[in-house]
């Protein structure tokens, strides 16, 4: 035996090493946080609501998603709010949490997307407000209309320019205080007024929002979030006790991860680590070609030792995006026993996902209805009888 | 020597310890604070531009005023800020600082009133938000336009209904750190998310709000505190200079003093303490016969030792609302020196307080152009290009 062969030992001993790490600290994080699985809603949810986003785990926990599944069987709505920070173009990552968001719509799911581009001012990733609204209004509002929402039950609103979401937040941030907010963010999260603000009342007011009168009143809403996010879900979830509001629920998601490091997700302001839906078909192949992957180096140890899928980005995006499950487990298994090759594995993916944004950018180009979308209820009821 | 007599010349005492205390305390927080007294400016500026306000001590004090004196000698304007929590009706207190305001105006200040609902949420003082909109446009509003601002240099706005002033102040609440304003504001008035950001960027944003492009960037803008609001302002001098804008300028006003206590302000929420606009001839006469004065209870004492007219609230109604200086001159020197009696003084203010009030209920009842006030002017420039 080689040197060079256990060197090559080591590198899948690696891979399946960061796959474990990475399973232990979702499951940890579930029972730490007092999550749970999504098993039990996935028993109860008819098979014809199902969506694989929720099978695959890509969905992985919840927090009082019950709420949910009682509306979605006495066939009423339910909220959804799933806000976006308008930085950058819009990659896969986004198209899979949207597609999440349509499958919810088709069960009764009223979507409420909130634009952030207060949050990308207060965080320095937008120049000035009006970089942050011209990327809201010419990229990102007719890229997530392109997904395929209903326009009678999607709400999207550019904070800058919804007004009362500040007036809601001004009300809001009365009912908690700053050491509420301070266990919850941490202080390093809140060194300025802007983000004070930001955290500690305009996101209460964009997650509440749809329980106002103006939208129904009082009723069960479900919020996508990433694990780190779950200590502001706790949070919104005790001042809306405080307010004898409807308790948001929770969907704990993974993201989709970075073409360059399993243990990151992808990000838009990193372009090397997403794939934009308007990448051209070369930078797509370029990319993938690039990317990480659950495979060794070495043929020969691919194929006597197999892979590690899980951990691999370019086949977590057929896990993210193709709705084929049958073929998603073939080529799974084929992948961990080492009997299909990175090469082979790239041209199948590089294909798939060059289709997927072709289709994208078409319906894209014929997105002219903005305005069905865009939210300009004014709130009254909430903040007191009409004037 | 009987007992009686001894109690009520330390009636006397009391009452010259007390302004004698008030004066030390002017002049401790003036020297203090590094603040200026109003001497050489009053020597500078020409009579004709002068105003009986500024030479009666009613505004004593400032930071920064010579920058507005060099506007005022170069026929230019200026800009001047003094919002408005509309939490209740305005009294005289309020119609001394926006008469001080027009006499501002005819030297060339533009004036901006904020009208701080949000505020008014924000510590309570509002039920809700309609409430303190109705408070604002069909009370205040109308009552300010009344003491004769100019449309075309006068701007009023309410924090709720002038969305920018909230893009603006996220902006602004980022050049700003916690630590900084805790510093300037003290951790038990920034106990809730809602006022670190009043506090901590929508202030900001109304002191700075006239130097944008949209109002003719950078230029000299006086604002008229209290003394206790000397730290904030010194605060907004810094965030200012941090942002390579004009230092705005402040001028220390002395508020107009509660009916019931020499040490305190009229205030609004306390209508025992206060005038109000829309005050009856009969509750005037009422309120002005139980407030408290600088004279003593026995007219004897009243007459050999005199009375104090300083820290008389009824005495101060003139003081601060009667132009007539040498009327006032006169009745002091009388009322100094024992001559005037109380019950010949409550008569004279109230009176001229009766008379006010008719004149100012008249020019109200005639204010039809509000919109000419109301500003609207979106803000573009300094949150980035047009978009």
């Amino acid at each position: 035996m080689s040197v060079n062969t256990q060197l090559n030992y080591q590198e899948y001993d690696e891979k399946t090493s960061i796959k474990n790490k990475l399973d232990d600290y979702y499951r940890a994080q579930t029972t730490k946080n007092g999550l749970e699985s999504l098993e039990k809603i996935l028993r109860y949810l008819p098979k014809k609501y199902s969506n694989y986003r929720l099978e695959r785990g890509i969905a992985f926990a919840h927090l009082g998603m019950e709420s949910i599944l009682e509306r979605v069987a006495e066939g009423k709505e339910f909220a959804v709010v799933s806000g976006l920070n308008p930085s950058a173009p819009l990659h896969l990552g986004h198209k899979a949490l949207f597609d999440l968001l349509i499958s919810l719509q088709k069960i009764g799911g009223r979507i409420f997307i909130p634009i952030t581009n207060d949050e990308s001012v207060m965080d320095g990733k937008a120049e000035n407000l009006t970089a942050s609204r011209k990327m809201a209004y010419e990229e990102i509002i007719p890229s997530i209309i392109a997904f395929g929402f209903d326009p009678q039950k999607t709400h999207i609103f550019v904070d800058s320019d919804y007004p009362d979401i500040y007036n809601l937040a001004m009300h809001l941030g009365q009912s908690i205080t700053m050491s509420e907010l301070t266990k919850a963010f941490g202080k390093e999260s809140l060194t300025t007024p802007g983000q004070v603000f930001y955290r500690g009342a305009v996101q209460l007011a964009q997650i509440l929002l749809p329980q106002l009168p103006e939208f129904g009143g009082s009723q069960p809403t479900l919020i996508p979030v990433g694990i780190d996010q779950h200590p502001y879900l706790l949070l919104a979830r005790d001042i809306s006790k405080k307010l004898k509001m409807n308790l948001p629920s929770e969907l704990v998601i993974k993201f989709q991860p970075s073409l360059k490091d399993p243990e990151a997700k992808m990000s838009g302001s990193k372009p090397e680590t997403a794939i934009y839906l308007s990448d051209t078909p070369e930078l797509v192949r370029k990319k993938i070609n690039k990317a990480y992957t659950g495979a060794v180096s070495s043929l020969a140890v691919h194929q006597e030792k197999g892979g590690v899928p899980d951990i691999c980005s370019v086949f977590n995006l057929l896990t993210f995006h193709q709705p084929d499950s049958v073929m998603i487990e073939a080529l799974k298994s084929r992948y961990i026993s080492g009997d299909l090759t990175m090469k082979e594995l790239k041209e199948i993916v590089i294909e798939f996902i060059i289709q997927l944004l072709d289709e994208h950018k078409a319906r894209r180009s014929n997105v002219s209805n903005m305005d069905q979308f865009l939210l300009s209820t004014p709130l009254r009821s909430f903040l007191g009888k009409e004037y």
